[in-house]
């Protein structure tokens, strides 16, 4: 599409790259699939892209950072979206940026930035009054705040692992625990070299921001540090509740372990007295005593109450 | 409120926002109760503030930080508190400091800065004798004395733990060390970015810091690093009372183990003993001997007073 | 061999060291197993390498560096790959660029180059038409993309000893959590000085690098800091994968006991009251009632079925 | 105190604090005990010490750190000793060194510094010949050989500990290695701002060290970054300490296991088998067996020596 | 002793210093044994040495550095051997370079730096044709190769302790496990220090050392940081043993608990039933039956049948 303070117009399906013109403040070319290299290759030729730059673009597994090239700048971050099985799923885009034009490329087709194309087209012109510099802060925005609602999710997932684990452990909460803390670490590993990336556009050394679009960067450098620490903590979370499951098993353990030994040794002293009037001793002079039986009775219900006091002063019952 | 060095006076529940008058060093607007965003926005057209700003002002997820705007600066910082039950709560606040004013925005409305206010009104003076940035500095103080209250309370509840794991280990207490580390890692997400912000006044390149204010913001950089290193050191303390949990619930279990291999092992071989001459065997010699009986209690005696001398060398009785 | 734009040469078993002839752009000469330090010792001689330069060469616990000598540069690092049997062997490589002419020895005798070298010897010309400093990157790319290979073939190995200890934990997983462990640690070794290493390029403080053949190094440093993360990330799955084993043993455990416990305290209970209807006392009122027996079945099935209930209640079956 | 090259004269007591004189070379005052802050406030009038300054000499919480005040530097630091009951006791202090005197206050009266003032009275006069910065430094060198030998001391006690705990461990272990993990913390956190201190010297920024005093300051840098690598060592091995207590815990519940297994297993089954030959069942042919109860005896004992071969095998007895 | 290009002489047990000449290169005095203070002091007036450095050199617990006193540098480090009790034990080395001599002082008397004695006195003479400052290179390289030797000794008491600790823990290895790992801390707190000291002679800032020799002193930076690497790397794997041995443990305790496990609740049903028709009641119709003997025994083969087979399926026998 392409856009100026008063209009803008969305030109999709074309057969062929529409031209630059300069009655056009920004040109936003917007190529969503890389099932296509094709077509990479013909913008690339076009706007006179590096042979690596391209690489880069086409490399679903390339690292995200920010190059600048002169007559263009070059980004290429990760979008992380979770799938309805919950699992974080990556998605890798990439721009480039030019004087009066930016290109986006995005590794799969769905109509991720539509909120902000609708927003240009129909908006109040605000945004259609500023340059490709802001339509790149605009959608790395939208990527960043993707992390925000990624990590939320993760949050609700723990919190819920927590109060499930400290009321009853399962094999299952130990499976949980361990793809949370896999998904921290996936996400952990596209924010780290987003700091390193947003640090490019913050210091200002590039050829097509312009000084008054800085503001927005620092805002976004922001952000990507609040991700950051909220990651690490949730990292140190996720280990706790680590820590909480193994300890919430051992105590478990330990009152099964109670339970044993309080029935155990309740029973196996009265079961050896038992045992004992069991013999078939010729001569046990008890077993004639008439009310040996009931003296046997009682004592062994004195030695189970004495037990149980016992239980109960070491807190086992 | 408005003050110089012989007078104070205090205006609230104005309808409209007093004009800085000349006449008065320091004019302090307060505004506790981010619900009308509508008096945000007047302030800020009325003091000319970046729209950015005002989104962090009412933003109350943003990050610590301090920024420049030449003809003001800019201040938002966390104020940690806990409430009745025991949790730490997050209120969002927010300054602006200009030659001779200071805003300050308060999340929810209570009257934290009373004491302050009190001081400036009918104190001796000495405070309405300095600039707005003293002023700026007071108030960053109090907050920060705040964090100090909040982890001497914390450590009251990690040594009224530790004595109480140390005695006897209960679930309860997991839950309390899991809580412990929760609000050590949120004070710690907080204070982190503190020391960036203070010391964007301790470098002393802000345009509305005077140099003889510079020492108190030293003096408050270091409070901030001594808060860092306790909340560092209560979290090793959290760590290590985990540690002690485990172990403890770990003897325990050992002791439970060690009451039950002793019974056990004292009682079975005696059981089995009485089993034998439960028999029904046609021909027993042992039974029809008059001594039988008695030998075999004997027997028994001697067999258990050995295993008690045994687990007595163990250290198990 | 050598090469230039429109052809290449291959020089393979000359009986000496074949000379730099102005003729061609790029000789590359290829020394595959160190067993024989005489040619090492008589290449130093001919192309004037430092003493020192050359016991590196030789020295195969030499750690990864790169030096510049003015006339040449020296590089050394490790190529890490996987035998038959699952372990990881380093092999020590080393290269020397020089103006028009590049040196590389490799510790194994086996044509670990063969695909470059026959790009170049047979391909379209465009590797020949670059001077022997792309040479040394087309090299040291390959070594990095083996280092990639190790690494996923681990992660193959960190997934199936994830699935196989959460169903159930072996011996043998604990050994192939700890093989997983030292060969990160092994492979982390010989990353680390590569980061420095390949610094020493995009540094462009090389005499022997040409400025066009930068962008070539700054993705080979991007690749090698992606594959550090790599690393650092699959570490933390062991470690995990560690926690999960131990948290599985101890799962297992549980159950065992709980198992243990169950039937246990079932049985005591109703043994003991066999035992006490089996004593020989003369004056038992209970065993001469006609439905003693009968009375005793009935009293003992409602026992086991309350305790049935009890554990029920507690999870236990 | 005050004394020059030739001579020491010791001032005690006295109803108002001397004046400096010309003709001394160095003047010591000692303010021990901080009780009385009308005295400080005095000081601090008559040498013209910052508010600020005033406030961190009273305050003992105040973290350690050095300040230039142009006309004077402040330094305040801890000192740690052990106390009877062996619990680590922090104690406040400062010094302010100006030109020719020199102002230690010390939180406790005790006489801890009487052997510098002794060796200044009756020493051979070699340190009566310098200023008073090297005064300073003895005063800090002091203090800082009082962390090695509280370091020590903890080396001791965790020697101790080690030898018991890989012997018999009980629970008072456990609390002893926690009261050394946290004396350790303590100590860690004193060093920590101690490192940062003393660069404040060895740099030479500061006005009123004189340059030939500084190797004796680097001296000093050296032994605090020996404590420092001293304090993270001991933790580590109370670290390595905790995990032998639960190894060694662990190895005992182990062995309390197998006599349990190896008592239960061996006389359950023999036990079973006295039951069934303890049945009352009309017709059980062995019953009347003449030899029936001598084959059962012989039967027992063969099991018996099974399961003994069994466990012996398995490395349970 | 002292040597030039064309020869070298061996001056030992002297009388007195000797003096330096001219006519000589390098001017070698070695001190084995600090036994002797008045020595160290003698050299130090001959060669008008700094007090600190004289107690450094005397002072054992001295920690490695270098120091530049302009007309010559003094360095000192640890030497660290194995005794033949496998303890490792440090060895305090001192060297004071100055422009045509060496003084080494060494804490014990053995002699360790033969080897290069006999080079010097024998070789071929390249050695001798340097200065002073290679002679300390060679000195130092030494006292590194040593660490080396050290290192791999730790390495074979890991891979023992690893091969036998997954076949059997005992309570030996886990104190093998602990010494290995104080062993690996001590060798560190030794190296951190080194790294540091060679930087000094690296960045090439020292007046004694001419730029030929700094290769050498480049090449030893390297060794140092390779060892630095090792014990890092052997630090993880000592922890990793000590999971493992935790984990072995774990592993044999819940086999232990199995077997009891399945033992216990195999034979308890069943002995319930022997003591069920153990009973004496009056009226136990099963008793007259004349089968019912053996028909309860093939109850009991069936449960016990079934119980065995429930047990195979849950994989604990």
């Amino acid at each position: 599409m392409r856009y100026r303070s008063d209009k803008a117009e969305l030109l999709s399906d074309q057969p062929s790259i529409p031209d630059i013109e300069n009655s056009w403040n920004v040109h936003w070319y917007h190529i969503s699939g890389l099932s296509n290299p094709r077509l990479v290759e013909d913008i690339g030729k076009k706007f006179d892209l590096h042979p690596l730059l391209l690489e880069d673009i086409l490399n679903t597994s390339q690292r995200p950072k920010a190059e600048d090239f002169g007559r263009h700048i070059f980004v290429t971050m990760k979008m992380l979206r979770m799938n309805e099985a919950g699992d974080v799923k990556e998605e890798h885009m990439s721009f480039v940026l030019g004087q009066d034009y930016l290109i986006s490329f995005q590794e799969k087709e769905n109509d991720l930035f539509s909120p902000i194309r609708d927003r240009i087209q129909h908006g109040s012109g605000r945004t259609r009054a500023r340059n490709a510099d802001y339509l790149l802060y605009l959608l790395m925005d939208l990527l960043v705040d993707n992390y925000f609602l990624l990590i939320d999710s993760l949050a609700g997932r723990i919190e819920t692992l927590e109060s499930e684990v400290s009321e009853r452990p399962k094999r299952e909460h130990l499976e949980g625990i361990q793809d949370v803390r896999s998904d921290l670490l996936a996400i952990r590993k596209s924010i780290l070299p987003l700091r390193e990336l947003v640090n490019f556009f913050v210091r200002g050394q590039s050829s097509q921001i312009s000084p008054d679009i800085n503001p927005f960067f620092f805002d976004l450098s922001d952000h990507i540090f609040h991700l950051f620490e909220l990651v690490e903590n949730y990292r140190e979370m996720a280990l706790g509740l680590k820590d909480m499951y193994n300890s919430s098993v051992n105590m478990r353990m330990n009152q099964v372990m109670q339970t044993l030994t309080v029935v155990t040794t309740l029973f196996i002293p009265l079961s050896f007295l038992t045992g004992v009037y069991g013999m078939n001793f010729a001569n046990m002079p008890e077993l004639n005593w008439k009310y040996g039986y009931f003296a046997l009775l009682g004592v062994m219900v004195f030695i189970a109450l004495l037990m149980l006091f016992h239980f109960r002063r070491r807190g086992w019952i």
